[in-house]
């Protein structure tokens, strides 16, 4: 049996490795093939990297090509995927070295081409110093941009995870930054009332913060060089831009070859990773997932899906069982001390949704409220108006607040609802939380409403 | 409608303030006695307090009784109820002050009488210098003590929660620590291999650590003043005991009103936290519980479970509906940097349950591994052998370790089974998490083992 995969990072490296660790190499060939350089990194790595956190980029590489290569994986690195056959059950490989294509028989497929991060058709944004995120490449030249000339402006696009990250990064270098979104508040993925709280949060860092604002231009120095930002209101001078407006699956290579796309522009899959061909199968930040709140089809790019929906889609492929049934939606990050966390359904989403809701927001503290270094914590809770099942939360506070988040994603996973989160055990001692978590504040809040 | 509540810590001020709330005073009166002097006050905080953490015992006290009396609770301190008698609906409470009984009639009872340190009967218990720490009043006597004659040897008697949380406090005021307990060792609530980890950190920090070891008697100098403990072994010099054995529920009331008592020795109460008598409620650390893994009843005197059964104690003693469906068994504490999570059964708990089980322990990072101040975190998870349902798990490691056990508790509230919880959507970016969850790491090796 030959097993191929197509891309070398997170999804079809863990697809790659779940389907060697359960069969015999005398049995199975696993083949892998990745156009860049470098395998299994981690991207969500790279703001810290960019930021000086983290030395070393080799840092972010979970398993090198050799590493692969020595748990008997056969990994070809610079070799891109440029077509695949689906009824001959082959595929056309690019090896980029040589410049030669050959082709490579499969009996299973996983594809794990991954997203790119969303440029958008503006004047000037191919200038020098715009910079996208998404690969190790990205990372190093941008940091070595930052290390050598030292720019004193820096401004970013888009307010979500990635620009909220990228903005951190810049400014704990001593970056004068700006972000710009087109959107009334930072992170969407947030209700008006909490991301009210993530703008304040920013402009208290010294972070400048432009919210209904749309890039319009980028204007270039003599050298071509981005310069300036050119929005509807003002021109914003600046020596570096980052794009953080999100990504766009990479399914060019599976729409060529007739398999089915989603709604969401990613390649529709089912909970067993498999695509609408026979024996191929998709994983990661190019395929669409199932919302187990809203009951629809999504799109999210995340490392941690990637990870799991590999598993799954390396377990399936050869022979075993294994399943992804969607994702509740669930995400962190932080912005210097600030934490955000969010899962579920907002209010938005519960309208767009067509459910009746009904929400609560709570202050309190990350620990008992008496004990050293106790620190703020936000937490709205939206849960169905009749039935008071759970249908979102949202988090906003300091250290050790973001991951409480993962209570409310357990109980959204396994269908509670609000009366019985309030009963859930959880833990408490002075230093760790209040004798009421936060979570189970915001729930019986909430319950009281239903 | 008259409401008596006996007790004016967490249970039964949770129970007079849900019912207040819920109800018009004008309808509803409601009294509470409660023997001492403080109302409300967090004893799980008297550690820190004995540590120097917080300086202010006024601190611990969430509401005094003055706040209760604004808050349109009749709140009698000073007052004990010596005797209830149930086909009247009457108690007789002792005003302490005055060294008078007057009986007072209820129509609905709850009884939140709390729990004790267990005090050995051992030749020189008594001695001056011998704490336990329930109390307000312990916590400031023990706090006096250590500031005015600065002893440099302390003796902790019992390797558990409270042992933990007293051997930290006096270490971290730099006094020589021993922790002696009568089992093989420390933390019983975890299993052997865990219990070890933790030991090795007491270790670590200093801390001296007798396992297998009795106390026999206390040796007290001429000003009656303990000055060693004795073992089988030998005899351990020191100025300064806390016991940390354990606490018992204070049921003699409700023994001698003809309540039933359960199997555990705390009062039998159903989820609507409803007593073996009519209109009697009870709640907290002098109740008996249900343990919703094993399906067995439980004592556990926790601060959490007092405030949610005396919230629906009060929320039922006033004709609401409101349910207590029992414990996981969920516990974090820490000792210094190390942090302890569990839930569940640990495996001999499984086996005296007659539960046949497979487990896992697996190591790895609060953070993303490459990520700065990233701390090792070990987790253990246990499940049924045949259904792969979750029964336990126990986290050891540093900061950022112990909540991470909310997510064992709250798939175990849901009775998810282990390869259901590799699915779960929890937060992952890489300040708060590698990209598979330690908690998910466990569960995924274990599943293989079902």
């Amino acid at each position: 049996v030959r097993l191929l995969v197509v891309g070398g990072d997170a999804a079809g490296m863990s697809a790659a490795s779940a389907a060697r660790r359960r069969t015999d190499p005398d049995d199975v060939e696993i083949v892998a093939f990745e156009r860049g350089v470098h395998t299994s990194y981690s991207a969500c790595g790279l703001p810290y990297f960019v930021a000086g956190a983290i030395d070393d980029v080799d840092e972010l590489i979970a398993r090198s090509p050799a590493e692969h290569r020595a748990n008997g994986i056969e990994m070809h690195t610079h070799h891109e995927v440029v077509a695949i056959d689906v009824q001959a059950g082959a595929v056309t490989v690019r090896d980029l070295d040589a410049a030669r294509e050959r082709r490579e028989a499969f009996d299973h497929l996983v594809i794990a081409t991954g997203a790119a991060p969303v440029r958008p058709a503006l004047p000037g944004v191919d200038a020098e110093g715009v910079y996208g995120i998404q690969s190790i490449a990205d990372g190093i030249a941008l940091r070595e941009r930052l290390d050598a000339s030292k720019p004193a402006r820096a401004v970013v696009v888009g307010a979500g995870y990635i620009g909220l990250e990228m903005a951190e990064a810049m400014h704990q270098r001593g970056i004068d930054v700006t972000v710009i979104d087109s959107g009334p508040q930072p992170m969407s993925t947030l209700d008006p009332d909490m991301g009210a709280l993530v703008a304040d949060a920013m402009r208290g860092l010294g972070i400048t913060l432009h919210t209904d604002t749309r890039a319009q231009a980028f204007e270039r120095d003599e050298r071509g060089h981005v310069r300036a930002i050119v929005t509807e209101r003002e021109t914003l001078p600046c020596d570096v831009v980052v794009l953080g407006i999100g990504v766009r699956p990479n399914v060019e290579l599976a729409r060529d070859a007739g398999i089915e796309i989603g709604v969401t522009g990613g390649i529709a899959t089912t909970s067993t990773m498999a695509t609408s061909a026979e024996r191929v199968w998709a994983a990661g930040d190019c395929v669409q997932t199932h919302h187990r709140v809203s009951g629809r089809a999504a799109f999210v790019a995340l490392g941690t899906h990637a990870n799991k929906q590999g598993r799954v889609a390396g377990i399936n492929a050869t022979g075993g069982a294994a399943t992804f049934r969607g994702v509740v939606g669930t995400a962190v990050t932080k912005i210097c001390a600030y934490e955000i966390g969010r899962t579920g359904l907002t209010e938005r989403e519960a309208t767009e949704a067509g459910l009746d809701f009904v929400s609560a927001t709570i202050e309190s503290t990350t620990r008992a409220r008496y004990f050293p270094d106790a620190q703020p914590i936000t937490v709205k809770v939206v849960a169905e108006r009749t039935s008071g099942r759970l249908l979102g939360g949202q988090i906003i506070g300091r250290e050790g607040a973001a991951k409480r988040i993962d209570v409310l994603a357990t109980a959204l996973w396994a269908g509670l609802d609000v009366e019985e989160i309030v009963e859930v055990d959880l833990g408490y001692a002075p230093p760790f939380s209040p004798v009421w978590d936060p979570t189970l504040i915001a729930a019986r809040r909430v319950a009281v409403l239903v």
